[in-house]
């Protein structure tokens, strides 16, 4: 079996979900054809890097991400550092002739993501996006709903990402609030939710963008005060190139909001909820239901649905976050053996990106933009 | 105890629920200073005039709404006929020098509404608008916590009204959907909405709106084949007076969704989630609670929440559609008789209806537009 | 049309109930064949009688309900004092020739409850008891989609009345503790779950009882302690005449929980599952959905409906608990001017008494207890 | 560090997970002292065990559990069979010496399970067995809650385990029906139930039992038909050596339900609620709030809870059944290496199986069975 070896940017939150995956993966699905071997993981601190990598099972650590770029037993380059690190390391990575796995969002501008899908596609690189919403079972599931036109024409979609981690305003500023590596929470988490309405509704041609920093000032962990400059939500409108419109709203200033990526998708026949506070469940109605039974059904997640049975043959145990990485790394580890192409590579997220970008740009200009 | 003579104008659902209410009232409230008395149900088929007035109850009935404002017996014109006829009937029966009680949309555009109102507030008369869901005791609770300050200053309100009455493209053209009574969606039920977004958050001085028609053409009553001119969904971003930004929704063809009118309004020290669907439940989370232990409360409408006792000295027991009618036929009544003034008035509905006016002609014009 | 002079005793919270849908049901149900007429209200102080029959719109008043029960323009004398009243106020007035609603639960035991309906059959008078849960249209379209088969053969049914109006200990104690009322939770609410048992599952034939007294003593209004001599929780298996086994559980000490009256239905072929707290709502499963749909729906209650329509046209506007008091006076009416025959009557709850005393039987006696 | 060899018998659903769980733990949990090396997968199909063995990352494979146990580099054998190869298995093990880890239910019967756990104890092994759902963060944050006085002093327990795997009488007969293993649902699923009784209520001291065979034959794989000779169905009244009561019921042919382990406990002062088809959530209730705000809690699991934060650092993103079983292993791991001994043991098995027996008696012999 082909090995893929893994070289590892960053042991944060994300670093360790992308190892524990990479681990899990041939355990899970039997049938991946390609085996992630862990070779080095970096870290900007040295003795981090080597702890990490010890407690994840890396072969070896480094502090100098770029001589894991240059490491010849490195065929995949994973990137889980800051955004605004992404386009210098997925470019040099590229240059080595490295296929790339970058967290979203990709770029801190659309236009540096398409740079950097171009470099790829020029170097003939493969190209892998951690948008680990769109790798949830019943969001696969979704898309089969709505694809196979069992609630008709879409005509709405509204979508929402909500969490409140930076509400408190003695919350202290962070690299996500560093314009240098983008917008606020319309790039951080709004990300998502546009990954979630391309996939499931297609492109998105013109917004009418709403930005809002709510806590305009924050402490850093130096303790000085710093400006915020960046949205802490956001809001659009959006029109479909199918025609159907809909909003999304991104907050991570959502007071009790934890993990709510929520959307109603409404078409001409049937209407399908979905709410990431309760991932396991979609909530679906179909139209020309027999008369005083109109319902909209909870359905659980089971192995009827895309990826779910080889984490266990029966439905309604749940699966949980990590398993959504596990089936990215899957996903991935396919698309690098020759099977089927994975998305969302930097071209798709380059996209998402525009429209983050068009949002804000929106917001700005007070206009509607399109794309 | 002062009695009022009630004038009803129209017999159809909103007929059948405002003599209901008046019917409830004086035995669901004992504090009630002023007594109805139905003397004159008013509809413009004669024989479904007389069976409605006997069923419901009323003394007298007549085809002709002028002769209703012309007995001297009518204290209180009650309007509840497509919105078209809003604004004729209630410019007679202010100019005969009644009180004028009048369902929502209060008139096809915010400057006959206004006219409307600057004509009463010149009678001396008081005007009522009959937005019910105002009137649900989780609404009076939703704006004491807001007003409190209980989930501190607000920085987001999110709303939707959503209904699939029209979903089926094969349903006929109604007079919902003539444009001589306004807008579509926006105007019959979106103003709800708004309507509450304005009693929770203050008044809307911008917005940006999007409005589609999703089936062109439908079928009248006749037989053929008439173009639709209103809207079917409609959409706006938000920005208050406060400063807190926002959205609003409005659909008429939302397949599956019987009556949602869900809110969230986030402020900066808690959160509060409300959804008609289950309209005697609040979802209310408030910052600083215990590590391990924060989540959002799930608090049944009971006795200690505004107008509930009356109807039930238990809580979880449920008011229902009928007892919010009942719940605004009291303040009427209240504010007939030199109690607090009722709101939402003409007034009120003009701004109201002038947010919908706003968001029609923001999404035509494709720009922002004030109030 | 036929005219119903209505005697009602007791004024407390079922008084104002009965009175207050007395009076709104003419308006509701166009087809009611027979007129309630509120003439007398009695209460044991005479201006507290007088002040509520003010309110209510009684014609009079009286302190002596034995002058209600001979009064010719009484047809119907309607029960709503403490349980030990019940009979003797029944005897009286059904020795009197006049018709009798008595609310549950009907008398003490079960022994009362049948000498009462045997009083009642011998005189030829009609009797009807006030399980006001059963008239919600939830529950009818519960009876109607088990009585078809959709959900099959039932197998299971488990029910739950929970509320917690006596688990703050220092509650003082009430008539609702008074043994000679009859027993506590499993009789005082306990009894409104078994009637739903039996409407839904038929006669139960067997029980295996359990009772609990959560806190022993109770002041009274007094000020005295005195000790608690009836059950705050009680539970059972049960064995119904068809085959089908299930459980009931009845406390009046669930902490938290305000009016969850909970039953699941579980057949063959699907399951129904239901909540008070969220009265206008029904979980439908249906075996046979197409793979990875298969889910629970959530419909909500709506013209389609039993009873519903005449409140309002459309679905998921809510009703409420003095609706299904309407509901069961319209049967009333229908039941004394020749209509269908009104259920539950005295006989029918004699019998859910008696499966209250074999509980409590079984309870005490540690072994099954046949009916 | 500490290395464990694993010698797993079985790779059906619960050997995949053992296995997948053993894989991860180390890379989820920096803090385990021992490391689980994958040694030897047994299976009965030498074939089938060679596949398990390279899919999972096992080193060996054999047909021939008993060279599992007497393999040196086997310290701790993990029994994944049907349940009547518990017994013989386990006994091998502990006579050679290791330690033994063995899915639920443990025995057929309590004595067989005291017998092992007697045997154990004498060779001085440590014995886990896997009641996988015990160790959902929420269950351990709920045995928090109770413990910890916070809602009160426990007055009652109601739980469930409701699973439709059997609710279709054409499912044919499989070893879960084998009376020999022990007896059906509520051995089955039932123990899990019982398991969380009395982890988060202590000990079970008595209990009337109901037991109902639902579908009386089945098809086996060999295509005759077999008369079911166990449970589908089972419930019980319990009480507790507190004094508190409850009940339990166990089904496998609850139509519609998937993986309903649901439970909840009243105190004195509050009330926990939970349900395994949202395994994330806990609803918690605690008195005394302030008037108007009452109401349950919907608590999403997040690092402020048992075990969770290695899997994520931010809440409400959702572990999944496998985790569970990583919970499990690590707790297993620290156990070994000489941390908190693991429960739940044999001996604590036994005393859940003694109640299942207890059950079974109870509704056999129709009266109440100590234990």
């Amino acid at each position: 079996m082909q090995r893929i070896g893994i070289g590892l940017i960053g042991s944060g939150f994300m670093g360790r979900s992308h190892a524990i995956a990479f681990r899990a993966v041939s355990g899970i699905f039997s049938d991946i054809s390609a085996t992630p071997v862990l070779e080095i993981l970096a870290d900007i601190d040295a003795p981090a890097a080597e702890r990490a990598a010890g407690a994840l099972g890396f072969a070896r650590s480094t502090a100098d991400w770029h001589a894991l770029i240059a490491d010849p037993a490195v065929h995949l380059v994973d990137i889980t550092t800051p955004n605004r690190l992404h386009k210098p390391m997925a470019l040099a990575a590229i240059a080595a002739g490295k296929h790339v796995y970058c967290e979203k969002p990709l770029a801190p501008t659309a236009a540096d993501a398409h740079e950097m899908a171009d470099a790829a596609e020029a170097a003939g690189v493969q190209t892998f996006v951690g948008f680990s919403y769109l790798k949830n079972p019943m969001i696969a599931f979704a898309h089969e709903v709505i694809d196979s036109g069992e609630i008709g024409e879409v005509v709405s979609f509204r979508g929402l990402h909500a969490e409140d981690y930076m509400a408190d305003p003695t919350q202290p500023w962070t690299w996500r609030m560093d314009p240098a590596g983008g917008h606020g929470a319309i790039a951080d988490i709004g990300s998502h939710i546009l990954s979630i309405a391309r996939y499931l509704c297609g492109d998105i041609v013109e917004v009418s963008g709403q930005i809002a920093t709510v806590v305009p000032e924050r402490r850093t962990a130096g303790g000085e005060t710093t400006q915020v400059l960046v949205d802490d939500q956001a809001r659009a409108l959006l029109r479909f190139a199918s025609g159907a419109t809909g909003s999304v709203e991104a907050s991570w200033v959502a007071t009790g909001r934890k993990m709510t990526i929520a959307f109603e998708v409404t078409g001409t026949k049937g209407t399908l909820a979905f709410d990431q506070e309760r991932m396991n469940e979609v909530q679906l109605y179909v139209a020309g239901q027999r008369r005083g039974r109109e319902g909209f059904k909870t359905i659980l997640s089971g192995p009827a649905h895309p990826h779910y049975a080889p984490f266990c043959p029966a439905p309604g145990h749940h699966l949980g976050f990590n398993d959504m990485k596990t089936i990215e790394v899957r996903a991935i580890l396919a698309s690098l053996s020759g099977g089927l192409a994975f998305q969302p590579d930097f071209r798709e997220a380059a996209r998402i990106q525009a429209t983050v970008d068009a949002i804000v740009a929106s917001a700005r200009e007070r206009r509607w933009v399109s794309l």
